[in-house]
């Protein structure tokens, strides 16, 4: 049995969103379709920008609307995608004839409804365009990127089509900003326990005591290995073999690190694997322009973390600096 | 077997502070001493605000280091106090002539270095006055708050006490600001699953599943009552009706409203338990001012979360509105 604080699991997300909006009223609104929320006092005339995706990810993907960030979200049950309909009255809350943007990750039903929802839009008017975050490397080899899954590299994604909508991007700059900051990123995560749906009531997958999966995705989808659990060090060593050789990031780039914690894992742990993960990047010459350490991506009570890694040119170093605002991500 | 991300248990708190050192660059620096971290860029002439504790905690204490909250902190073993030379070093790195205020939670250990610390600055010429946080209604009766633990309550403590700082109050209104926060607020946990220190390897208490310990401590301090574990509704009403009582908060009161997460609670079921805390303060005609919902101070990978309520006044009003930057707290 896992130890829940929740009423009806299946009424789990509403009272989710009704707390959340409860809290943070200076950022965030309702809308008439309660699976969509919207930041408040969005800028006039820019390009809208928005996302959505399961449940169970906090602070994705609720956390990251707000100033600089993403416009509107969709909001799907626990680990599976908003409708259709959602991401439609998403784009219709924040569209300023400037068309939208729907920045999110590569999943079957996320990418179905983005697409049932980019066609409903054209019929009223509204221009929707897309880029899918596959910054996971351990989903698929490099020459199939495409098949890739979206992980916490969304943030990132999310921060730079923010920023360029924010300095006046029209939607194809928008896109492309987006486009290059997912394609300049990779991810790997490993786990180190289980999570458990609330709805079924035991996990649906294990990790053994004393074992840990290299590149397990962010509904416990399995990865390339299990192995004994590692030191932090060695932890660190895996998940840098992986990532900086798949870009690959090379000697004087300078990076943006992103360590997210799974859910259960102690940020002090965070903390620990970063400080190994950032040896081992100065090692190969690669310059951190800036790190992010935290909980930035969850799922669940999963224990385990992921390492981020997005290179960055002027144009992005730009973006990436930009303040923002969000439940998730603030920043001067 | 806990599954941890780490080297040698024994060395887990100096990484730690290695890796936030590198991530929050912009926030903190180090110090002489090892166990001391100071705000950069401390404005000139003010009152200085530390604190300390044990680690484990994250984001307290290290993380409420910055812009209006704490200039400085002394960092302990896990679950430990720092030492006395610690709170001193602290006192000294922030110390500019119109005194320190120590602001801290009521533990033995702390309580002990604190003092000593305060008899080894007067020596050196620097005047450390304290405010000791017993916010935790569970741990002792109200006919004995002195024996009270400080928990999640010290946040709304540091919040006020480094906004007073920042307005330019001296010393004694910077304590007594503090003092009147700690004073107005109120706060109970509630446990759901115990937590391991590294260096042990074993959790130091029980809960067994399906069961839930309400009062529970912030190092699994045995609590008021050992019980089957709830809706989050009924947990809201007995946390509501622990802590609004003992105050008491009455109509038209208006409060903050802090529930923060144990460590490995899922973010949304806080937002969830959220939802029911505010109907239930609503139903008693007080007023919420201002919520925060998170991980704001938490005990390792216990599950479960404390609420934490304080009384507002005009002067508190505007303290706790004042912008802060800190790695666990952004308030614009």
């Amino acid at each position: 049995m896992v130890q829940r604080i929740l009423n009806d699991p299946d009424n789990i997300v509403d009272e989710m969103i009704s707390g959340f909006l409860k809290t943070h009223k200076d950022i965030v609104e309702a809308t008439e379709n309660n699976r969509v929320i919207k930041a408040k006092n969005i800028p006039k005339d820019k390009v809208g920008i928005i996302t959505g995706g399961g449940s169970g990810h906090k602070p994705a993907f609720i956390g990251y609307v707000g100033k600089n960030m993403c416009d509107a979200v969709a909001v799907g049950e626990v680990f599976s995608s908003p409708t259709a309909m959602a991401f439609l009255d998403a784009a219709k809350a924040v569209d300023q004839k400037k068309g939208v943007a729907c920045l999110y990750g590569n999943y079957s039903g996320d990418n179905m409804n983005v697409k049932m929802a980019i066609k409903m839009a054209i019929k009223q008017g509204i221009t929707i365009k897309s880029v899918i975050a596959n910054d996971d490397v351990a989903s698929a080899p490099k020459n199939q990127r495409e098949k890739r899954r979206g992980v916490a590299g969304e943030i990132l994604m999310w921060k730079i089509g923010g920023a360029k909508a924010a300095q006046g991007g029209n939607l194809d700059e928008v896109i492309a900003a987006a486009q290059k900051a997912i394609d300049s990123t990779r991810s790997v995560g490993i786990g180190l326990s289980p999570c458990t749906l609330p709805a079924a009531g035991h996990p649906n997958f294990e990790i053994k005591p004393g074992m840990m999966e290299m590149g397990i995705g962010h509904h416990g989808e399995p990865g390339m290995e299990i192995c004994s659990l590692k030191t932090a060090k060695e932890i660190a060593e895996k998940m840098i073999n992986i990532v900086i050789p798949d870009y690959p990031f090379k000697e004087q780039d300078e990076v943006v690190v992103l360590v997210s914690g799974l859910g259960a894992t102690p940020v002090m742990e965070l903390y620990v694997l970063y400080n190994e993960i950032e040896k081992l990047i100065k090692t190969k010459n690669i310059i951190i322009y800036k790190a992010y350490v935290g909980n930035y991506f969850t799922s669940l009570e999963m224990k385990g973390a992921t390492l981020t890694i997005m290179k960055l040119d002027q144009e992005l170093k730009k973006l990436i600096d930009m303040p923002a605002y969000t439940m998730g991500l603030k920043q001067k």
